[in-house]
C-alpha cells in the first residue's frame, strides 16, 4: 500500500493545487505556473483553438476534432456501443472491425452525439438573485427554474446545447453552449481484441497495450460537416520528459465533498453500488457463456458493468485508506478554523458544515428506497434495470411534463434537453429480449432484496408475481422494442399515454408518483440543502485561497498539464512508453490476450520498437475517454483511454507520484493505420490537415 | 437504524455479561443469574443430560437426539446437502421431500457425521508448558504438535473424536472428546418449498413462516444405535415470556477481538468476501436459470452463497455502525487502562496490542496471497474453488503427510483428524462436472483479477491458458470424481501421487509448495502472533473480571438461556410467534412464496391457530442452526433455525433489544407430521420416547 502515505503528503483540492494537479476550466487556466515549470506559457489564443479542438461525446466521452472534414478521434470504448449496435449475429464489427475506406461507407450511430463549447458564461449572479433567500423545495424549484430560463434562451436552435454548469460545488454557475452533432458515423474501429487487449485484468494497469482509439465522422446535411478548429497529428509522438497537455471532459471528482458527505460514501454509497455491480457482473458472465450470440449482446453491458466495478474499488480503497481519509479532516479543519478565527466569517460560512452532516443524516434512511425507486436522473432505477422500462418512464413523463411551461418541468424534460432527450428515445439501436429480462428479473429480485418483500412499493410492482415471471410479462408483452411505437406514443402525448395497454407503460404509469413523491423528497431535504451548504463552503474557500483552486469535475471540458512520466510500484520502476514489441510478447493466443487476425498477420511488416502506449502526470479521470493528448503546439501526440489503478483514488485528491494517465502513443497509432489496416484514407486526411490553412 | 444505539447501551462479552447475553461453555454456565432472574436455576444433572441429549453434525450445524433409538432432529437446511445427495435428475427429493415410514427405508447421507461431546478436560496447562518461552514458527509448531499429542492420546478409537479447543482466544485450551456417529440416515425431510419458504428475501427476518426441520437417525452395526441421554418433546410449545435454553453449536463469533483486528475485518476481510461472494452469487443465480437440471445441482451452493452474503454483510453493517465501533474502542480502552494502572501488570499484558498491531500489519500485504493461494484450512484456497480439486490437494497433501510422525503433520492429517478427512475424501455424494467447470472458471478468474496477471503464481496456474480453458482441462480431464479412483490413489500413497497423470493431481502437485510456504509465513508471522497477544488479552480479562465471561464461540457446545420476547422494529412491535395461518396468507403461489402441494392439499385439516415459528432473546449464531429449544424440563419446545437481521451484529455484540433468534415452533412441527405428512411412525416414536425409562 505504497501510495498510502503519499496522499497524506499531497495537499488536495482545498488548497492551492501543486506539482500537475488540476482539471482547470478554460476561463481559470493557471498559463504561468505551467511557464515556470515546463517553459511554455499557453495564450488566450492557444487555449481558445484547444477549446475549439475539443469535443465532447454526449454518452459521457471526450475526443477530438482532427481534420476540417470533421474526422473525430476517441477511444475503441467510447464507440464500442455503437459498433455493436450496427452489428448483427452475421456481421460482428466488434469482432472484426471497421473501416470506411470512402465517406460513402461511413455508417451511422444510432445514438451518438457529438459536442463542440463554443462559449462559457458566468451566471453566479443570475442564479443568486433567482434563489436568494429561499430555502428548500423553494430553492430547489427556483434554482431549476432559472436554470431552465437560462438554457432556452441560449439554445435557439436545434443545433445548439445550453448547459448551466454548477461549479465549486455551487461556488460558480456558468452557462456552457456547445454546437451539436447529431449526425455521427462510424469511420474506423479496430477489432475488440487490440482495442482492449488485456481485458478486464488489464483494465487500470500499466503496462499496457490497447490500440483503443476509434474515428468517426461529424456530418451536417448529408455531407462532412465543415470544422474550423482541429488538431494537427505531431510527426512525433510524446518522449519520456515531454510536457502534455489533456483537453478532455472529466466527469466527476469528489474533491471537494465534506468529511460527512465522504463517510456516507465510504460506507453506504460505494458498498451499495459495488455489491449490486458484483453481482451482475457475475450474472452477465455467465449469461454470455451461454453462447456466442449472448456474448455479442451482452458485451457493452459487461463491460461496462465490469469497468464500474473496479474504478469504484479503487475508489472505495483509496477512502477505506486511513491517511487519505486523515488528511481530508485535516483539511476541512483548516478551512473550519480559517472560518471560525473571524465573527463575520463564522456568521456566514459558520453553520455550513452542520447543515451538510444534517443532509447526509436525512438521506440516510431514504437512500435505498430513492435508489431504487426513483435513482439519479442520469442513472435511472435500480429496481427496474430495463431500457424498455426506461423509455416507457420516459414516454410517460414526457406526457406530463410538457404540458407545464418550461421553467416548471424535471429538469431532463426541459426545452434545452428535449432534443438529446428525442435522440435517446428514437434511436434505432436494437434492444434485446433476452438480455432486458434476464437483467430486468435482476433488478427486480435486488429491489425486493433491499427494500424487503412487504415494503408497500415492492407488493405494488410485483404483486403476487416472481421478479422473473414479472420481467418475462413486461418484456414479452412490450412493444416498445421498436422506434416507431415509441415515437407514435411521443407524439400521441398524455392521450396516447392514457390509452395505451403496453404493460411497459402501464408499470411506468402505476409508479410514476411513487418515483416523484421519493426524488422531491429527496431534492428538498437532501440535494438542495447540501447544495447550499456546498456554496457557502466554497465561497468560504474563494475568500481564503482565492481561485488558485479548480473545481470538481462535471463532465464540463477541463484543461490539464503535466509530462510523461514513469513511477515506482512495489519497489519498482516502471518505464513510461511501452513499444509494439511488448504487445507480441504479452500475446498468449486466449481471450483476453488474443490478438487479432490483423496483427498476426501484420507481424513482419510493422515496426515492434514503434511506441504503444505511455502515461504522463496529466490529472484525469473518468469521462477524459477520448481525449487528445497535445505538445505545445497543440499537435496529437496521443490519446488517453484509461488511468492506472493508483489514480482511482483521484476521485478524492491528487497524489502526484503515481497517479498517472494512460492514453495510445501517437506513432503506435500511425503505424497502426498504416501497417496493420492501411487505413490510407485517413492517413491523407491527417496528413493533409497539417497543411490546409484554417480559422486557428 | 435503531439498533445502533441500542449497541452503546449494551456492554459486550469482555465486561460481564447482562440480560441474556452469552453462549456458556457447559462448564461455567451461569445457573445462579438464571435462577434469579427466571426463578429455575439448572443443576448439574440438569446440565448433563442437556450436554449429552445434544448433538453435532460435522458439516458446521447443531442437532439434538429425541429418541432412545437414535433419531435426530435438526434443520432441513442442515440436511439439504444430503438430499440433493439422495436425489437425481428422475426423482428431486429436495424439492418433493421425504419420509420412512420404516426403518428400512431410511437412506444414508453420503457424506453425514454426528458427534456426541461426551467430555470436556481443561488442558491449558499442558499447553502452557509445552509452548513455555517460545515464539514464531517454534511456538506454533510447538503448539500444533502438543494438540495432535492430546487429540491421539484421547482418540483411543474410530468412534471417537477429540479436539483441542481454543477458549478465550488462547486463555484456556479445553480437550473436546466426542462419540462419532458415521452411518447417519434421513428418515424425514419437508419440500423445499416449506422448510425454506420466503427463500432467500425472508431469510434473517421475522415475522417468517418455515418449516426448517428434519430428522436424521444414528445407526450402528446396521441398525438404529441406542442412545442413553435425548429429549421429550413437549406437550406444549413454547409462549410468550416462557424461559428458553438453547443447546449448540455456535460457529464462531468475534465478540473479543482487538480494535485493529476489527478494523481490519471491516475494510479488508469482509468487503473481500463480500465482493467474491456477490459476483459467485450472480453466476450461479444465472447458471440455475438455464433449466432444472442446472437449478437442482446449483441449489445447495446457491443457498451457501446467498446466506453467507446476507449474513456478512449484516456483519459488515455492523461494523460500520459508529456506535458500535465506539463501543468496541471504549470496552478495549477500559481494559488497557486496568492494565496501565499497574506496572506488573503492564509488564505482563502491557504490550499485547502493539503485538496484535503488528500482526494485523504483516497480514495487510500477504492477505489476499494466502487466500487465493492456499486460504484457510476449512474454506480452500480461493483461486481453486473446486471439490475436485480439493480432492486433489487432499490426496498429493496426505501422502506427503502421512510419511510423518503425528506431531509435525499439519493439523488437518494428524491421526486424530483422519477419520473425518477420509469420509470427505470417499464420501459417494456426486460432484456435477458442469458446475465444477464453471465454479473453477470462476475462481480462476478470480484469482487472476485479484493478484494480477504478472504474478507468478498466476503466470505458473494459468500458463497460456484462459481461466475457462484450463477449468475445462483440469474438470474434464480428471478422473477424481469416482470416489473409487481417490480411494486407490489414498491407499497408493506417495508412489500412486507421483505416478498419477491426472490433471488435478499435477496441478495439486505443481502448486503445492506455493500453498505451504505463504501457509507457514501466515502462521508464523500472524496467527502465532495473534494468538500469543491474544492468550495475553485474555488472561488480562480473567483477572480483570474472572469467569463472569463467556468464550467467543468455536463450533463447541454451548448453552444460552433467554425468553420468547417479540421487539420493535421500525417503530412497530413484533409479535414473537407466528401461525400456520399466516403462513396460508403469505403464499403467492410464486417462488419464493409457493407452497408445496402437500400444504396446499392440507389446508382444511390442519389447526390454522397453531404456533409456526417464534423469536426467543437467546443469543445464538450461525452454527447454531439445528439447535433445540428447550424448557426448564429439558423438553423440546422448538428448533432454532436463523437469527433475525438484527442478530448479524451478534458476531461483535449483543443487542438484549432487538438480537432475536428465530425458530420452529415444537406444535407448528408435531401439527405438520400429524396433519401434512401423516408420519405416524415418528409421532409414535417421539410419544414412546417421553416415557421410556433411560439413563437420565
Amino acid at each position: 500500500m505504497k501510495r498510502i502515505a503519499a496522499f497524506a503528503l499531497a495537499l488536495a483540492a482545498s488548497s492551492p493545487a501543486l506539482a500537475d494537479e488540476g482539471m482547470w476550466t478554460f476561463d481559470n487556466f493557471p498559463s504561468r505556473k505551467v511557464g515556470e515549470k515546463y517553459g511554455f506559457t499557453p495564450d488566450q489564443k492557444w487555449l481558445d483553438d484547444v477549446r475549439l479542438s475539443s469535443a465532447r461525446l454526449a454518452n459521457g466521452c471526450s475526443a477530438s476534432f482532427v481534420s476540417p472534414q470533421g474526422l473525430v478521434l476517441t477511444n475503441h470504448h467510447c464507440v464500442h456501443a455503437c459498433v455493436e449496435q450496427l452489428s448483427s449475429a452475421q456481421q460482428d464489427l466488434v469482432e472484426k472491425g471497421f473501416l470506411a475506406r470512402r465517406h460513402e461507407e461511413e455508417k451511422r450511430c444510432p445514438a451518438m452525439e457529438v459536442n463542440q463549447l463554443l462559449e462559457i458564461r458566468d451566471v453566479t449572479a443570475e442564479i443568486a438573485k433567482a434563489t436568494k433567500g429561499k430555502t428548500g423545495k423553494a430553492y430547489a424549484d427556483a434554482l431549476k427554474a432559472e436554470q431552465a430560463r437560462l438554457s432556452k434562451a441560449c439554445a435557439t436552435s436545434e443545433n445548439l446545447r445550453c448547459d448551466v454548469v454548477t461549479l465549486y460545488a455551487g461556488g460558480q454557475y456558468a452557462l456552457y453552449k456547445y454546437r451539436r452533432f447529431q449526425d455521427v458515423r462510424l469511420v474506423f474501429a479496430p477489432e475488440l481484441d487490440i482495442a482492449f487487449f488485456g481485458g478486464d485484468p488489464d483494465n487500470f494497469t500499466f503496462p499496457r497495450y490497447n490500440l483503443d482509439m476509434a474515428f468517426l465522422r461529424v456530418w451536417d446535411g448529408g455531407k462532412p460537416a465543415r470544422i474550423d478548429h482541429w488538431f494537427a497529428w505531431a510527426d512525433e509522438g510524446a518522449k519520456e520528459g515531454d510536457l502534455t497537455f489533456v483537453s478532455g471532459h472529466p466527469g466527476l471528482t469528489s474533491r471537494l465533498l465534506t468529511v460527512s458527505e465522504l463517510e456516507f460514501e465510504r460506507d453506504v454509497v460505494l458498498p451499495n453500488r459495488l455489491f449490486y455491480l458484483a453481482e451482475m457482473r457475475g450474472m452477465l458472465t455467465e449469461f454470455s457463456s451461454r453462447g456466442p450470440e449472448q456474448k455479442r449482446i451482452a458485451k457493452t453491458d459487461l463491460f461496462g458493468v465490469e469497468n464500474a466495478f473496479k474504478a469504484l474499488r479503487g475508489r472505495h480503497e483509496a477512502l477505506l485508506d486511513e491517511a487519505l481519509f486523515a488528511s481530508k479532516v485535516a483539511e476541512e479543519k483548516r478551512l473550519r478554523d480559517w472560518v471560525a478565527q473571524d465573527p463575520e466569517r463564522q456568521k456566514k460560512y459558520g453553520d455550513a458544515w452542520a447543515q451538510m452532516d444534517q443532509a447526509v443524516e436525512r438521506l440516510r434512511p431514504i437512500y435505498e428506497e430513492y435508489l431504487y425507486v426513483e435513482g439519479p436522473a442520469r442513472g435511472g432505477s435500480w429496481g427496474f434495470r430495463s431500457q424498455l422500462f426506461n423509455h416507457a418512464r420516459t414516454l410517460v413523463r414526457a406526457a406530463a411534463e410538457l404540458q407545464k411551461p418550461n421553467e416548471q418541468r424535471l429538469p431532463e424534460y426541459s426545452d434545452a434537453a428535449l432534443p438529446a432527450l428525442q435522440a435517446r428515445l428514437f434511436s434505432e439501436a436494437p434492444i434485446y429480449p433476452e438480455l432486458e429480462e434476464r437483467e430486468l428479473a435482476f433488478s427486480l429480485t435486488k429491489l425486493r432484496e433491499r427494500l424487503g418483500t412487504d415494503h408497500p412499493f415492492v407488493k405494488k410492482v410485483l404483486g403476487k408475481d416472481a421478479p422473473e415471471t414479472l420481467a418475462r410479462k413486461l418484456v414479452q408483452g412490450s412493444q416498445l422494442g421498436d422506434p416507431a411505437v415509441r415515437r407514435k406514443l411521443f407524439e400521441g402525448g398524455s392521450k396516447a399515454i392514457a390509452a395505451s395497454n403496453d404493460p411497459m407503460i402501464e408499470m411506468a404509469r402505476r409508479i410514476d408518483s411513487d418515483g416523484r413523491a421519493i426524488r422531491s423528497r429527496y431534492e428538498a431535504d437532501v440535494e438542495s440543502v447540501e447544495r447550499r451548504a456546498g456554496e457557502q463552503i466554497a465561497r468560504a474557500r474563494f475568500e481564503a485561497w482565492g481561485k488558485e483552486v479548480y473545481p470538481d469535475a462535471t463532465f464540463t471540458l477541463r484543461l490539464s498539464y503535466g509530462a510523461v512520466e514513469g513511477y515506482e510500484e512495489n519497489g519498482r520502476r516502471i518505464h513510461p512508453i511501452t513499444t509494439i514489441r511488448g504487445l507480441y510478447e504479452r500475446a498468449t493466443g486466449e481471450d483476453p490476450y488474443e490478438l487479432a487476425p490483423s496483427w498476426i498477420e501484420a507481424k513482419d511488416r510493422v515496426d515492434l520498437d514503434t511506441p504503444l502506449n505511455f502515461v504522463t502526470t496529466n490529472d484525469i479521470i473518468g469521462g477524459n475517454s477520448g481525449s487528445p493528448v497535445i505538445n505545445r503546439d497543440a499537435e496529437i501526440v496521443g490519446l488517453i483511454f484509461d488511468g492506472n489503478i493508483q489514480s482511482l483514488g483521484g476521485e478524492y485528491g491528487f497524489d502526484p507520484r503515481v497517479n498517472r494517465a494512460v492514453a495510445v502513443h501517437g506513432e503506435g497509432m500511425l503505424e497502426a493505420l498504416e501497417k496493420v489496416y492501411g487505413a490510407d484514407a485517413i492517413l491523407e486526411e491527417l496528413r493533409r490537415a497539417k497543411t490546409e490553412p484554417a480559422a486557428k
